[in-house]
């Protein structure tokens, strides 16, 4: 396979697409496009976002301390794009989208729409650059309870989870099942 | 949307599929299954993967200064998975799972089979728990000549990247386009 260098830049994928939700000091709800999230420990459970340092979704969080990453469903992909190009302290994002934001029992925004919210407490900030790593300490994750099967078990395209590909700058769908984790890899072994 | 609370887990979705490719200090190569991968920064270009401490990966990172993260193409999802079972303390698994290993111009190991591979030189490690989150300056991104049209944008069906859904521990494909980043949210605008 012949490669080019495309020298050092940022273009990696698949990447999540999701909403960050959260509140100002006063109440006011925001939602931000973030791809550049994900698990970074299972002890204590943990979840990672970076964030630019000019992000409104950032002065959020260290102001009121919680935040959640919500899966973004493939039918609001206009809507959530929406939350990525413009700020939040230039625009009601979620009334400009037709999105809602409601709060957790633990008192944590939600993106209602959202069928896979994980609820963080704000536990550090990292600097890299212009950029800051938030990382929060999962509290709980809501799912969708018609996304899971009879038997117990969640469905992908019941979720039907947008996927990012950065560097591209596509959304895209799921297609079809290629294996299960932990499994599909076992006839490789001796 | 009734929502059904699942604990304090890491279940999110979707991640990347990737590879991470290593040698240790006398030159033996190493490929393991990551999910918690991703972009955390622009300034510098940074990629952050998180490990659990036992990991041969990670020993191989600290020993020798490098690593790359390499996007696993669909037809690779039985390999990839086998890369995530077993430790490279125990197995060579390039070799069970028939799986290459070369070294870029500027030294980094690549999975030779990936058609996106991001070179990172290791700039920091940031312990959680049992994890440590291992931060990479992007030192070069190579991606397959083969997977850029005409008009020289890259295509996503060419990539085939594999998506991994965690909590359900599935590995799926892409499906279809559904929008392109910073367009299709314009229609939101005021």
């Amino acid at each position: 396979m012949k490669k080019q260098a495309l020298g050092p830049c940022v273009t990696f994928f698949p990447q999540p697409a999701t909403l960050i939700a959260t509140r100002n000091a006063v109440g006011q709800s925001n939602l931000m496009m973030a791809s550049w999230a994900g698990i970074v420990s299972k002890t204590p459970p943990t979840m990672g976002v970076s964030l630019h340092e000019s992000r409104q979704t950032l002065a959020n969080v260290r102001e009121t301390g919680c935040f959640s990453v919500n899966v973004v469903p493939v039918g609001l992909v206009d809507a959530a794009d929406f939350c990525g190009i413009f700020s939040g302290s230039d625009v009601d994002k979620p009334a400009a989208a037709g999105l809602h934001v409601n709060d957790s029992d633990k008192g944590v925004p939600l993106l209602t729409e959202s069928p896979l919210a994980v609820e963080c407490r704000f536990s550090r900030e990292i600097e890299l650059g212009d950029y800051r790593l938030i990382l929060g300490e999962i509290i709980d994750v809501l799912a969708d309870v018609a996304a899971f099967g009879p038997d117990g078990a969640g469905k992908a395209l019941a979720f039907d989870p947008l996927v990012y590909l950065g560097g591209l700058k596509e959304y895209w769908s799921l297609g079809s099942k290629q294996g299960d984790a932990y499994r599909c890899g076992l006839k490789y072994r001796k």
